[in-house]
């Protein structure tokens, strides 16, 4: 058993350290141009969001922000331990002005692309680690795809393949990873997942009455940090998950290696259970 | 790829119905000396308790909710993404009042006893499943356990294995899985989760000043339903995992047959990922 430790811990710390773009530096400043502010009635709530993944998905995204396209919109189908999505009113003329974005569930990789590995054979893929922050898979060299761990930002549609088009979700509960590659991940919460976690509910069980739709939880804005006042600006970094000391931090997640853990738990780590540190550096200005 | 289905639904199917217990009941009442009703200042919660599984843990449990001992506790450590947990003051005389607990994180089952499997080969254990609605998991036929899915409730402990007496604290995030065994689940909440989910956040990240604990989120009253006037019951049924209905619907959510589902995921389900229904029978009377 320790041996098996060992190797699982090595090849860990290899993979990570023979990474190109591996890097000294813990923390990461966030660009400006690529992070969003959401503002809730009871919270702000920052975004990272994925071009490097999902290109014209968040092209598409920007271009709605900077039309302030969501504000006064609602979260109107929040499921509690599943999503939160939003979005403006079905069939609206509003809704009906968006273009369809083509799926990018998926992306190619070719085999000078790495990652930063977590685990082989979870449930739903040969490989999983991240990239940039971001949770992702991958079953061989030539595509991966971002997982639907909680806190990720993706795109609703239709049942149709090409049919999303402005409706998004934050995923709130245990990672419905059976959406992953069949729907497009855009963005990730770095920030205020609580208040994520305390959007208005909007189903109900059988026996309840059903929602009023005055209740539900609206966007009172949703911009591109770098359209926002300056002194309003919440600025976030996020841990590096490129960096040796993120590659040390799996390495001791795995292990358990504290007395709390007086039995030593399986050396296995859940993607999405891995949680991805955020620092504040400036906090909005009261 | 569809002959595998095929194998893994009938496999399914046929396993739920062989057992012992199989009901055509949808549904099952809970019964009010092993239901908890806890009152937050934002929401009211419903726990079902599992004495089958945690005897002594629930045992004590119900006795410190008989003495109201809960009532005017806080959430004192809560994490996003991870636990909110509960308790009197550490090193109280409250605290130090109560009985250590040994550790309840396995039982023990004999060849007779059965389950509603759900999925073998997930990153923790070689089965997975239902037994009673709770969510467990065992890797032979001698033990089985709780798992660590979010809503369960567990109690928590020191670094000792025998160290839990009181605080408890509810899972609200991707499942920690890495705590079964070495926790003691003895509970989950059936209603009201996204009261849980809003409780405040005690942590905060570099940067944010300290959570000021007279914010920290109070428990009003903790309490078997039982012991509640009658008009401020909630009844709640929740679904029998041990029915028809159930098994098949646990082979429809495998095999995602419906038109959302352009390309069919792996026909695999995380067991935290597959909720347990329920259903309102009765609301607290205005």
């Amino acid at each position: 058993m320790f041996k098996k430790l060992v190797v699982l811990f090595s090849f860990a710390f290899m993979n990570a350290c023979g990474a190109d773009n591996v890097t000294n530096e813990q923390w990461r400043a966030l660009d400006i141009n690529n992070t969003v502010l959401l503002t809730l009635p009871h919270g702000k709530v920052v975004i990272e969001l994925a071009p490097q993944f999902s290109p014209k998905h968040v092209e598409q995204f920007s271009a709605l922000l900077k039309e302030s396209f969501y504000d006064g919109t609602f979260f109107y189908r929040v499921l509690d331990g599943f999503v939160a999505q939003a979005g403006p009113k079905d069939g609206s003329d509003k809704d009906k002005s968006v273009s369809l974005l083509a799926m990018e569930g998926q992306f190619l990789t070719d085999k000078h692309w790495s990652f930063t590995r977590v685990q082989n054979n979870d449930l739903f893929a040969k490989n999983t680690g991240f990239k940039d922050g971001f949770a992702l898979a991958n079953d061989n060299s030539e595509t991966a795809w971002l997982t639907h761990c909680p806190g990720t930002l993706a795109m609703a549609r239709n049942n149709e393949e090409n049919s999303a088009s402005s409706h998004f979700y934050f995923v709130i509960g245990q990672a419905p990873r059976y959406l992953d590659k069949i729907m497009t991940i855009f963005g990730r919460v770095v920030y205020g997942m609580e208040h994520i976690q305390a959007i208005k509910r909007t189903s109900v069980v059988e026996g309840e009455y059903a929602v009023d739709s005055r209740k539900h939880t609206p966007i009172i804005s949703m911009s591109l940090m770098a359209d926002v006042p300056v002194n309003e600006r919440i600025i976030i970094e996020v841990e590096n998950t490129e960096s040796t000391v993120f590659a040390q931090r799996l390495i001791k997640r795995r292990a358990r290696d504290n007395e709390f853990f007086y039995k030593k738990p399986p050396p296995v780590l859940d993607v999405c259970q891995v949680p991805i540190k955020s620092r504040l550096i400036k906090a909005e200005s009261k």
